[in-house]
């Protein structure tokens, strides 16, 4: 049984994991016979947004792992604890908690950087290479990551693409159930929510992400 | 198409909605071809729980309609303007949230009693003929939903089960895949996390009260 590491980065589409693509990688993984566990880095959020109404909750902090442990059933390990040898891959689920507390993209766009923990994890995955698979925003980081020249994909925001290219990245416009393979880092992306309007729209190209990732781990 | 309302009770499985359960009836009624729309009461949780460590967080207060949007993307509407003709039929999925907020089931056992936006609206659907569907810890709010007699199924722990039944209720035991339909009220009730060790098994007896409710609607 292929044993895939995610990574998570809080509950909640605005300040955090995307619940959905969350739970559809969690049960793809399960309908694949592979098994999973999650991390998430022990970090402050960058901030929490009501989800209501879409304001900064002012005065109110939460924690990464605290909160992402929702996401998993309290079944998850702090990312410094995370043991490259253990795994055979390792998949990023959206959400704006990609782009706000595994990395800064939210903020700085293209002079991102991303969490020491994601970043020292990821690229000692890939060193091993074994396979990475990013979801919805999380292809933002994959410049970072993997270097300059790296092919990945997040739907077809022409700002969110024209970042990843300034980075040196190559973006390639995908459809919401299509994937972008580059062969060469073993990295797999798919837009999910950057594109989806329905759970059942995400699953598709979620499925079709899990699928290639463990072909190649 | 036909119109779900479901109610949801916060966002995590120790103080709000179950993510999984919610998540999965969510998929199954697109998949079904079902609309639907999330509701939950503005009032404050009973707690807010660690989901890291188990605790509860001293000091710390999260609204049910607040915390249950994150669940919902945002697509959120406060329970008390639900409107019963807009829906053909309700659902609850489970998770503590539904024993702490919706209802006070946690803290009084048997000497429950549902949370008044919750009972209104649900009774005013029975009322109407239309079916319900409470999963996993939500069939504890049945005797008082729809009188004693009722039938409904947690699975098979015999304290949940033995207060369903000294509260007036008949209770069945069922697997995890498995649903009880009492056909005179037209609910439907499936274990899901009451049993459930993984996403998939609970997507087994969830998808299954999902047809069932929606082919009494």
């Amino acid at each position: 049984m292929k044993k895939v590491a995610l990574i998570l980065a809080g509950c909640g589409v605005y300040d955090g994991s995307e619940i959905y693509e969350s739970v559809l990688t969690m049960l793809s993984l399960e309908n694949h016979e592979a098994s999973y566990q999650c991390f998430a880095p022990n970090i402050e959020q960058m901030h929490v947004i009501n989800h209501l109404d879409g304001s900064v909750a002012e005065g109110e902090s939460r924690n990464v792992l605290v909160e992402a442990a929702r996401l998993a059933r309290g079944k998850i390990k702090n990312l410094a604890e995370a043991k490259p040898a253990d795994f055979d891959a390792v998949i990023v689920p959206g959400g704006f908690g990609v782009a706000k507390n595994l990395s800064d993209f939210a903020v700085k766009g293209e002079d991102m950087s991303v969490q020491p923990e994601v970043l020292s994890f990821i690229q000692a995955m890939h060193a091993a290479a074994k396979p990475v698979g990013l979801i919805c925003i999380a292809p933002t980081m994959a410049v970072r990551l993997f270097g300059e020249g790296v092919k990945c994909t997040i739907g077809n925001d022409p700002e969110v693409a024209g970042a990843i290219n300034t980075m040196g990245g190559s973006h390639q416009d995908r459809a919401v159930d299509e994937v972008c393979v580059d062969e060469a880092m073993k990295l797999v992306t798919t837009p999910a929510y950057m594109l989806a309007s329905s759970i059942g729209e995400a699953a598709k190209g979620i499925n079709r992400c899990v699928r290639e990732v463990l072909n190649m781990a």
